[in-house]
């Protein structure tokens, strides 16, 4: 199979059925080099919800995504045999069943040797994914976190699991390495002051939105974590953009990033061992423009085109 | 106090914090008949999504509900001390723990010996309030179900409990009465044939959208079961409408009632021993022009005249 | 001048500058049958707002508008000259100078010998319409009033005039006929029994939703006074509708008058000595499928086959 | 292959990429019954435009379809082998080659054998569908028409081929037979009179909005031409329906029929030889809520329960 | 009473009646310090309207509110007594009416001592919560306003009230000491070359968009008229930003500040003697994504957070 | 006649008939200096359709704009006689007619010695009236063309016209000289890197949203080409702008310019000899909060404000 997208100069970009880019469904067995996923889940939502319409919505926008990098040189569609293997299993109403399903769908993944990007889905979903990552490597993971959350925050209504915990769990369940970990993005208000507390006593790099604009994107480039060769993983959690550019959104947080720093920052990362990534909390019901569905298009563009560069 | 809603000429309809039809705010300890409240859930969804903000919304537009029932010449505000108590506590991301939470809410209004009205949420939340009432009373309430589903389905994605299974529970666990229950609006396609069969076997009166037009109300009314002085409870999914008249919900079918045939079916029951009643799976989201919403307090108010007509 | 529309099949009905059913637009001196104009305002009512935005709305859906009226084959555009004469002035902070200038604006009108059809705005402004008419002609005219709402309601707010009190006014005032005026659509909820009052005292006909239901629209047609070759004026609230027909409203009420209804109780209507109209409470924001407003222009098409028939 | 649609209740309906019904994508050669396609064309437009969207939104919605017909005791996924054979290859910007792609797409299907229902685009794509069968059989096919239009209208902008032509030109080229070919929905206004005179020397049979509510449906149903054995072809414009049940449709008309009628008219059809069927002028874009998409997937189910009859 | 907010892990954001903040509601007269209230009022405005639902917007968005100030380190709740004392009272048709009954309301909040933020409306309403403060301490305010306009233009149609014309109005009654008084974010276009003379004749500074970036913030807000313990005001009209992060509002312009910016200045704010503030001019119905009443509650936020520096 | 806009104060900014800037509907040969007219067509968009409401949907917004340039200090409704001539003919159905009609209503504009600025339509439009100038003057004309595409385009779907290339044709049909030529707000991804190449070998100048952000606005202006008095136009496609800022456009691009750098550039462009001007790609139907509207709106009124430095 040729793994390439449909043609936009042959077949319309509205035609088709809609798969990620348009490129061809195929199981984890096929060979090919990358694999696009969709988690549709909202159980760990704490306040808007429909993150589970996500994936499709995603699909849908791809269709106007295009291949070919310009500040890279690079087409990633000749670079890489990318493909659309579906949507993981998911139990809307369990968050527990939703966690053993994903991660043994992306444990399939991993022994099939792929590399991939999921498409959220809440943030809760990243933690079974991570896990997945643990059971075959036993290693911890380097972590870039996108967020306007520390995503640490302790329980909620007794729940010890929620959209807004993956990252503390991700360190105590020695998932990824808080000294390779950098959080970027972040912004008050919290909710209590010991809210920030975790990242600073786990030693995790976080840089807020003020950061971003009173050092500049170099500076903080040069600050990150030395991730080498260190099996790295992206999480982009879409609310690290400010509303105005990312409305659809479970918990969108007023001063965030603009579209363009977020491409800058994702254009500047060093070449990284980047073995899966994600971008979640979109929800397509509060995206009546589409620009937050398109927005994760592009961020999926710029994580294949890291995949490429290797 | 008074218990009076806030009058629309003193002080205008879009103004003041929202309650339930402008309702002073109280506690169940307080002296009131009717209690109504919002059970912000959707953790038993299967499709859409977004009921749990079905309570804010519900209090927002019932600010242009009005007190006077032409057609039974009573105004329920003079006939009844009613008050919004708020919200029941929910668990957004744990089915079980809400059940019991919500069951404990009603319990204590039961307990304060109040008629009420509930506010959903997806139909899950149905149950616990069953549930309540059983624990009180342990006698089984007859059942007067608006729906286009039956909600006596299987289990789904190995979860016994979602918002298509209440009505066999609330059977099997003996908290209705089959043959005190009736069940208005339903209609096809379904998923399979056995998805009839339950309500079939228990002898649940079941009216489809055909039978309302083909036979009428009147005859409908005819032929429900008595339900005497048997304690009974309404609950109303507004899915039982077709989506023109009522597109803001969970799951619409094609094909369901008008909004004036429910109000003629709701107007047309015999007086009841009225206990409890909810209208349930309405969300803003899918709403854009509010007539959900506003159906739901429609369907709010002629349950109140109901309370009011004892 | 023609004072012919637009052709749809020569130019496309997206194009061209927007005027009521893409006729000419024309001043009250020229020489045409029957005035088209807007009287945008919103300053008399109680809950939603944006009525100001109405008569460009109408005039934008308009462009769907046709000529021949299938039943009563007749071209409406062949047996009359019909032109929009732009907007009345209006205030949109002050009602009593609205009043003054909407006045004025239709008494010009009326000395040119135009008849006319308003879009409207809220319902205040049809008191200063039926007010010029007074002062033209001195003598009360026949109403025909399609509404949710008796609009005889009392002031709201210490104010006397609001968008609830225009068919009061015009009793009093001596505009209008009681004897000689009917309301359709009318139903409950009413914020108290007395708003029931006025109507029958002054032994103004009124038609429930139930009773055009119960009776059928013929039976209705033939209880309706006795206009003969009285000047008549209809005013027609896209209330009248149920929501689901006209979700673009003020004060929508559920259960309501179907199109179908409203087109069958229009063309009923026997042979009257019509000498204005108006269509009012077309909200666009609250439209966001334009059904409302394409309801509008087809009331105002069938009330120009009314004038078509003379 | 199955051709089993991916189970609710195993797989939640809002996962999986999207196809019609949740159905495998096949290939014409395949081994199956009904195949089901897209025509993503809005090039014959003369108003509202973005038909080319509806097919994905369809899709969309159709995830919430069910195969059980519970007034017919079928269920269609037992009965049939169907499959989603993808889009039909389109022209944005040219009918012209659009009509030659298309037409050689349907050949391909007619040629294995295969019934299909089309989704839409905008009616000008009935054409190539109808000279395709012209094409294989070389007979005029009889023709069910659901629409508000007769679809004879004349060239506008001296185009001959636009969206209100199909009919006229499938009668001229000999496609269909006139004398076994019925419309239904049909209603006024027009642009001139003649644009009913088509119909009339043709001697097709058309049941306006008024004839199926004053005559009803059974009556109406008994009027039909013998279809008999002659292979037949429905073609369902949802504009047939009133606004307020399908307002995403390109030039909506007021007075339509309801959906419920619209399910009792397909659902009374006498056992057709339907050899193919289509649903056009779905604009998702204006189908905030969903309805019109959600009406579409119902007609659907209602086709397919027709070809399940067989 | 505690006077703290609904702790959002107890209770989830989106339960409970909505009051700003999920906070207490209180009377003037129980002992806490910062009253928040809304102004639902637009009689005064010009173009859009819809304002007078702004309170009830930014109150349910509100619930995403949360109390810790990153940059300020400190915790709005635990600094002060924050409560939820309803709506001023208003008359939706009758500015003049709404100005003496927003002037009582205000004034008894000041003789009970408190502190306060008003949430409108449209800016028409600050001009009597300034009345009420020089009838109380008959001393002129300094201003801080953040506005697109001067607000200090002419009277229309003949109206010498309107949502322009507030801060005229209030240099000339001298309720605000021109000296002390500064407009930030406001840009053209204009009417007319004189609208700008005014504020330049009063000795008012003015900082337009160009000026904050291209003289950055930190030298802005160094040649801010110095306060000192000067009683001072704050309103804030959200047309100050660009459309982009403020679309609901009521007169949009192009090229204003971002949402960042408007933190900066926010935060870069010297400590004042804050007596009252205003946020104006929201319109949810404009606001499909909530953006805009977002970002009027993260206002609030650093509004809070300057009372809270005292 | 005066050619001055209906004046806000006197006649509310929503009321009226819908022209450009509410200024006078003329014909080409009455005596005025700059046209406005729209060209409502979309039949050469390949994604995003509904360009052809965007000439109405412009006029709307445009009652909200003012003529008094602040930056510059010229009033331009005192310095130049504007119109609204309407729109240009269009074909829905058929690109080769639509340019044949709009070349010729354009050239009769140029006949008549008028500049004009026109509002798009999809951006294939603008090639046909490039074509009448050439037609007209039989020179090449300075091009300054703001976009996020290059336009240069191969054909697609066998189509040599689309809106994608309109920027080619100019170049090899010798409408534009390429030397004179710029192209601004350009970014990938690209379809192929060829896509890059038309420019590169023409030697067009190309400045990428990364140009203008790194080098800064004067030092993009200094590399302009030298206009001098060569005749040119400007061509402004919206999606030159990130889709936060227009989100109501055909084929949006993430990473865009804002509406700040927009009037930034527009302001620091030398004194041109402008002869015309359009703005394209605008889609109501995308843009629920019109900012996109009402950023072309501000785009013709900076271009016309260039009209009045001459």
């Amino acid at each position: 199979m040729q793994f390439k997208p449909l043609e936009g100069r042959k077949y319309p970009r509205f035609s088709a059925i809609k798969t990620f880019f348009r490129l061809p469904e195929a199981k984890p067995t096929q060979n090919f080099d990358v694999a696009l996923f969709g988690v549709p889940f909202d159980g760990g939502a704490s306040y808007r919800v429909g993150q589970r319409f996500g994936p499709q919505g995603v699909r849908e926008l791809s269709s106007l995504g295009r291949g070919y990098h310009w500040e890279k040189s690079i087409n990633i569609f000749e670079k890489l045999k990318i493909a659309d293997v579906g949507d993981a299993p998911t139990v809307p109403i369990d968050l527990k069943q939703t966690y053993a399903r994903v991660e043994a769908f992306v444990l399939d993944l991993l022994k099939n040797k792929k590399k991939f990007i999921a498409c959220g889905g809440d943030h809760s979903i990243t933690l079974p994914i991570l896990r997945a990552f643990h059971k075959k490597h036993k290693k911890p993971l380097a972590l870039i976190h996108f967020d306007a959350h520390f995503d640490t925050y302790p329980p909620a209504w007794d729940c010890e699991y929620h959209h807004g915990t993956f990252a503390r769990h991700a360190v105590i369940e020695g998932l990824v390495d808080p000294k390779k970990m950098v959080q970027i993005g972040i912004r008050g208000p919290f909710a209590v002051k010991e809210d920030a507390e975790f990242c600073k006593k786990q030693g995790i790099k976080v840089f807020s939105v003020d950061d971003v604009r009173q050092q500049g994107i170099s500076k903080i480039i040069s600050q990150l974590p030395k991730f080498g060769t260190t099996p790295t993983y992206v999480s982009f959690d879409v609310d690290c953009l400010d509303p105005a550019f990312a409305p659809g959104t479970g918990t969108p947080v007023i001063g965030g990033l603009t579209s363009y720093e977020v491409q800058m920052l994702l254009r500047a990362l060093p070449k990284l061992n980047l073995v899966g990534a994600d971008v979640v909390e979109i929800i397509p019901q509060y995206d009546p423009t589409q620009i937050t569905q398109l927005l994760a298009v592009d961020v999926m563009f710029e994580l294949l085109a890291q995949f490429a560069r290797r």
